[in-house]
């Protein structure tokens, strides 16, 4: 929630002669995305998100994201272009970082979503996946199984002094989720992250899906369960609306019908994706300082989400119990 | 450099409907302004920052904030108008906080200044004190000797763990200013706080002169020692650049000739203004913990800038000796 990189306004105006946008008119650090720093430009030819990638950010990932983002935009998604320059590179370097200079779109991050709104959300989710499926790279999850075990051994020492029992919660999930864990599903590249944080609406419609520094290719419902996870719950986890969550599977569904064993495992899915939130949510909570930078987001919300799962029939995940 | 009060996109847009804007499009947080939270906000009727004011600043001196900003709007100046709503109002409430939309002005704060920016940076000051001239209402400058006294009565203990010798800098800088200081120069409403962050650039030509939340009633030629400053100098303070401050005087008397008193004062009132910033960082750096949300900045940069004020002429001031 920060800039971390400060890009001076002459070093700004040198990067954008690569591309062909006119002149730099304008030049904001925005205080979005909690792994990056981003200015929001202006240029006599268009406005566009400059990206430069900090630490968390593995370089050798970005041609998979600004692919990624590519290959949807031109299947008409609204998913903001990575820009070529003249030499037609998408990926830079600027000021010691890798850098991306991107399209912008307008729209809003709503923080109380319309149930129209997460219908919307849900047929853009699916959109997605159906363009995906003929993206040709791939990227391990990095934040499946394998990911959580690790998070799990890293943060166990301090779960229970972040809330009594959660040490317990996070074993027993991992346990079950690593024996009942769907291997044949159907899978393609996912977002992986799209919270309310990384949609853009205009009323009910969204004009830009953004943030696709999570993407991997994994199981397009899995992609479903964590947007669910984000969308059909009140900020602390502790209400599940259930009308947002049928709104959003209905939306979904109406553009990629989900499989019966698609269906069948949304719970299991669901818990892993409310797992995985608690876990990143628990490492930054114990390894951040109070009072630094980041604002820290409290694991809690995604361990009640977890446990509303855990005894949630795929109807229930759909908000259709 | 944070939004430190989150505002969701849902209760912009209510905000917003108090305005004759059109609806809101976008709004992006941005990392501006040390001390309130900004977001930048399209509407389909024009482009805004909506500032919400924090603790540092006193909701009794907002409207000379504004006030004079549209005072100075209306002479004509490139400075941002705060926007009334229909009930004719510029001041608002919002999350908790005095809030106010603002015009959004294109251009771009510098870094490295060419000598016809700084002429043309003269030149808008020189304006400004002209148009200031007329503006109704007073504030008195809280950062003048009065406010210099406290800050180095609350610092003087840590001061020379900051740099060996600063405690002796002050204290006798202070007991200096305190004897000379003029008395009965011409006076009129001042920016106080004109560094290049707060000046927007388009090429040669100055575009926006924002952020008046230290402007107040004092000399205008301590404003002009105030720019000097804060452009005339290598960052750290250890370069003065004579052409940068020549071309920033040459424009500011070919609106505004310096009165044979205000010349002379000069070397006295660049003191003022680097102990100023001397005092304010020096008490900023004491009581920051590092790695806070608030970036440090140094005060030796203007404790040089005071070494270098107090063996100047009038003439070495201005660049000209």
């Amino acid at each position: 929630m920060a800039v971390y990189t400060h890009v001076s306004a002459e070093q700004i105006a040198q990067f954008l002669t690569r591309f062909d946008v006119g002149t730099l008119l304008s030049a904001k650090g925005i205080a979005e995305g909690v792994e990056n720093s981003n200015y929001m430009i202006e240029a006599s030819r268009g406005r566009f998100i400059l990206t430069l990638y900090e630490k968390r950010v593995d370089p050798a990932d970005l041609p998979f994201f600004l692919g990624l983002m590519n290959h949807l935009a031109d299947a008409h998604l609204p998913v903001p272009r990575a820009l070529e320059d003249r030499a037609g590179d998408t990926l830079h370097d600027l000021a010691g970082r890798k850098a991306c200079l991107i399209q912008f779109l307008p729209g809003l991050s709503v923080s109380e979503p319309t149930l129209a709104q997460c219908k919307a959300v849900g047929r853009a989710l699916a959109r997605l996946h159906m363009a995906s499926a003929s993206f040709g790279m791939a990227r391990t999850n990095s934040l499946t199984l394998p990911g959580w075990a690790r998070l799990a051994n890293a943060t166990r020492a301090h779960a229970d002094a972040v809330s009594a029992g959660l040490r317990a919660l996070i074993d027993t999930s991992l346990a079950n989720l690593g024996q009942a864990w769907p291997s044949d599903l159907p899978r393609c590249a996912i977002h992986a992250d799209l919270f309310p944080d990384n949609v853009l609406l205009l009323g009910d419609d969204v004009t830009g899906l953004i943030d696709f520094y999570f993407a991997c290719t994994d199981f397009a419902a899995y992609d479903l369960a964590v947007t669910l996870a984000a969308w059909a719950f009140s900020p602390d986890g502790a209400v599940h609306h259930d009308g947002r969550a049928a709104a959003l599977v209905e939306g979904y569904e109406s553009v990629r019908p989900l499989s019966v064993a698609e269906q069948a495992a949304l719970p299991l899915l669901a818990q892993g994706a409310a797992l995985r939130f608690t876990l990143t949510r628990l490492y930054d909570w114990v390894n951040t300082p109070a009072g630094a930078l980041v604002t820290r987001k409290d694991p809690m919300a995604f361990a009640r989400r977890l446990q509303f799962y855990r005894a949630a029939s795929p109807a229930t995940v759909c908000g259709q119990a």
